[in-house]
């Protein structure tokens, strides 16, 4: 693996580091890890890289590894860039041949996530867009028991991510870095909290239940005087089936932390999770109450289990959401290059799934621009 | 205090009975428990009421009680009967020069709201609309805390009313009186979940908030088929300061018991509420994290220290909240006997609550039927 | 009713006061409230009763209610004095044909309450001992569960009751009344903490399991200085069935409100309980992983739903344990007069349970005495 | 890194190794690991190494790893077999010049665990004892906290390890290796979940308050009929500070994950923590309610910062706390080789605990089979 960005002081570098590092599958060997090139030289060096597997910027790394003996160079890239600089190194890298590991949002925006799929699409790679919630075991465990026709027909479906972080101008402080990029539209885009969390939110809803939203209504608002990007979303969703929905997204809840949950009723039962007590999984129903499914315990299907490391109780957590992301890839690229299908338990987002994001991004920003009014998916 | 409605299969005339007898300041002493005087005799019996004090209509009751000595005849009514039949009583005990507490929603429609006012504006007496859940003593301390600027400016309201007992086609079982007359716009009006829980969650809102909602945006659902009223409601609130809520309630949320809940959050912080938690308080903020404020430990407020009867640990619950409204009530009746202002610490909810909460039904049912629009209250 | 004890300002004799008037099926009638006559004429009077039904001691009530005619006169004595004030009314009141409700402990002392038990034995009177947490629906649901079977033979039982409100030496504060006589032996008795909460874990403990106690090893403790009676004390057990179990109670675990809770495992399973939310019981599985069970849900037993008053998820608390004891006293003191048996599912603790309660403490304050050995129950 | 044991199929060996591998700072060059050379080849070959860095035996390991050049050959050797081959290869790593990490409890008994001490006092090498649990940053903010007197005087300790596992006869089915190894004497030792879990609460306990036990008593019982060792344990605790406790452990608790917790009752407030939801410590106060402190929001004390990986909200876990050891264990020996002090914020269990350890699974064997009677520690 060849990292593109994640320097030292980046957060969500690191969690991709660990969560490739955790199974043992998958190797470090290269990295342009900043536009910088002194800091991605100290941060190859704190991560214990020779020093000519350090570049200066992802073009160089994409050439140089090329050029190396199979065996030898990188397999992969994993791009962890702020969102602006998804789309030129992923671009690039599959154009040279690499399979590719690219945090999310896809792109800066639809017009890039479309162009990158049918780059795409003319390649025999494999790509992973790290939407890692939804990578959880109770996550497929909710998923698979929907499909399985647990709770019936989906009728409401409501999904909430509530952060904390930004309540006040923290960009403006000058040691925020993270605050600083995504709430920045040249490096964020035009959407603040509904491109950093609520595309988490839309993606975990679909993939639990299998549906589309196919309309929506978003209701944007920045709550801190100063900011340039939303940090508050409320919307209401139509599903394909004719379901309803709810779906906020919020960075300024003073005092939440990271709190997307789900809770999705259908006419047998009822499934409700939480990211903050993941292991969890709580089944409804109005005539024999609640039973709790537990990460280790009594998730009935192969896609939870497999994705399950330690015995029950031994809790689970983030970071192996992104250990799950980079080992169902690892698995994908092996099956690929035996000229396998891959497994369908050990799936994992691609550029659909992408695509799928900036879809929503674009409709919830026309929907709000328009007065907060129902607009349909394109 | 005399009853209207409340025989003894009715679910809400037991639970204002035993609100009523919690404290020992209220004597039921007389009755017209049902339109069917078989059945009213028989309630009266079984709540061990001498014979010539149990009518056999609300009318009879009034102006028989009316005959009475001052001292012997009832000093109030209660009215707890289906939504149709609470105009008609309310104002001729109002005429009759009787206080009244009532069951919510306050009447079938608006009109009748205003009206009543109109009615009750012109007597001296006290009257009291059983929106129970702000009896609770951790929503006192909750608008305590909001009043007293602990979080700062609110930003955002979610509220929610999820129930799931109306899942199935219930009310056409025959055995389920309850659900019968509530799917039936002859007896509980245009509005279904919407005139049932959803005014809850209104009137919740806005008294822990202390803000109007200025206007909203309403998508009702009948999700099960053959039901002629709104079983699903999903809204988009904007309230007079700017602040933005989501507030939805239902029916069909398969598995869920009664679970009235409220988060608020201001620019300091947040506060979370729970009705089947009730005895709990969160008031979250970024830095300091979360206090846990409970019943009986630490609520700062003499508001909530009066709604409070036992000793921390020792759960109040529902019952409570309609002794606190009867308790209450009865304060009022003897402050205005004795000319006094009431009491600010030990409000409930009148006239004014009602009114309101019609126009939130109107409102709700405007946008909804002109698909699902942005409506301000008129 | 006729109260005797439970003036103004003690907190037992309010909840008793609500717990008989909840449901409407008794009435205070007459009481001595207060050793005090005048304390006794000033709560008579805030509780309507008519002056000459106010008694300034409980032998002038018993003896003058007696001469009353019959239908007119109090029907049954509900005492809630100080423990060392149970033996006296309660022997006169048997010993004048009264029913009697007695708060626990039974009395001051094992001898005591056999000589009680020996008078009652003589007479055709009902006898209730408020242990009232047993009185909660889902502790009759868990006796029912385990009694069926559910969890197999029980092997394991874990009962704390942790309090803090003794953490501090609020008895020397001259403003806790409460505080004051539970800490002095003359009123309370020999044990502390273990006479005031440890009697309802060992109630507890052995309702649910259906299992008598047969030795136990007692660690007590003053952790307060100046303290006369223990504070804490922590207990192991050992059942007839060959269970093993741990018993802890405490009233200086310094932020712990009134935390009664069990936990039961058998061979099949587990049931877990807590007074502080006592609407969920909890029924664990090694495979099945937790159900859920609910007051007003899916709650298998009629003793569970025979103690429910409302629909799901309208929180019952405390005050219905009360009156769901005084009920079923009621209903025994009927079905006597009937010359019936009393409903089984209608149960409560009368003097076995009593006496039982004062064969735990002497037990556990021997056990301590000695350096905390095993003993056995005498 | 060489590892000793852990082939494919052991629980504890992966967990080692994510754990190692989390940081990017240690790497696993080589291993011996099973005493079946095939199954240890087997394993290597799963791992990538190199053919020639699997060893047949451990002997084999250590023997030839030193033969290799300095910067070659592994820094140190982590040893995750069972019990009764900890000290073996212990011995010989630290004989050999080898840093050792070694899963707990230290060795089969007390006589090796002196010896082990005596052998690593020799030596100038860094030695960790996986104790994992009190790597968890909220266990390091509670140590913190009791330390700077937050709490006041510590007065009672409740400490819990209930596991439901072993509820049945597990041992016997032949594919349970966990359970066979871990319930038979000759390898596990004289205990059975003393010393497997026990020990963790001890360690748990002793770490957070910073206070000795002195004297338990301990009542010990193999409730599953053909089992060896102990599967239930409940004790009594007395501390240097005058403190009294309880500590149970169990491995029969059916139903129950693996719910290490533990609650510590000051003068001043409590501390309380569970172990399946590792991230929150609620600090309770009698006048001021409870306090929620969380991973990554509130935690006052560096050793806690300096334990979390992710932002707030994003859960840190069991693998997490291994990584914790592990890096820490990392950078001691990176101290050592500098010549300095290592940081006693990153600090972990080493041949102290280790022994502690023992003397504690002692005591609470002679204390058991002299009938469950007060016995000190020697």
């Amino acid at each position: 693996m060849g990292m593109i960005g994640g320097s030292l002081d980046a957060f969500i570098g690191s969690v991709h580091r660990r969560g490739a590092a955790l199974d043992g599958e998958i190797e470090l060997v290269c990295g342009a890890f900043s536009s910088n090139p002194e800091k991605s030289k100290e941060t190859g060096k704190a991560l214990y890289l020779p020093e000519d597997r350090v570049y200066g910027s992802f073009e160089e790394m994409i050439r140089r590894e090329k050029e190396l003996p199979e065996g030898e160079r990188m397999d992969f890239v994993s791009i962890v860039t702020p969102n602006h600089m998804h789309f030129p190194p992923a671009k690039m890298a599959l154009e040279n041949g690499f399979h590719v590991v690219l945090d999310k949002p896809i792109t800066l925006n639809r017009a890039e996530a479309e162009e990158l799929k049918a780059i795409w699409e003319r390649t025999n790679l494999v790509f992973c867009l790290t939407h890692n919630y939804t990578a959880y075991p109770m996550v497929k465990e909710a998923r698979h028991l929907i499909k399985s026709g647990a709770i019936g027909k989906v009728r409401k479906v409501i999904v909430e991510y509530p952060q904390g972080w930004l309540s006040q101008l923290v960009e403006s402080s000058g040691t925020n870095k993270q605050a600083a990029w995504r709430t920045d539209p040249s490096k964020s885009g035009a959407a603040g909290g509904v491109g950093d969390i609520g595309t988490h939110a839309e993606n975990l809803a679909e993939y639990i239940t299998g549906l589309k939203i196919t309309e929506l209504l978003a209701d944007l608002t920045i709550f801190v005087e100063g900011r340039q990007l939303d940090d508050d979303a409320n919307m209401l969703l139509h599903f394909e089936n004719g379901a309803k929905g709810i779906l906020h997204n919020s960075q300024i809840c003073n005092g939440e932390e990271n709190d997307l949950n789900i809770r999705v009723y259908g006419e047998l039962g009822g499934l409700k999770w939480r990211q903050m007590e993941p292991n969890t999984l709580v089944w409804t129903n109005q005539e024999k109450g609640s039973r709790i499914i537990r990460t280790g315990v009594n998730a009935e299907s192969r896609a939870a289990q497999v994705h399950t490391r330690q015995p029950a109780g031994h809790p689970e957590g983030y970071v192996e959401t992104f250990a799950n992301l980079y080992r169902n890839f690892a698995f994908a690229v092996r099956a690929k290059e035996a000229g396998q299908e891959p497994d369908p338990d050990f799936d994992f987002p691609g550029v659909e799934a992408g695509v799928r994001g900036m879809a929503f991004i674009d409709t919830v920003l026309k929907s709000n621009s328009n007065g907060a009014v129902w607009t349909k998916f394109e």
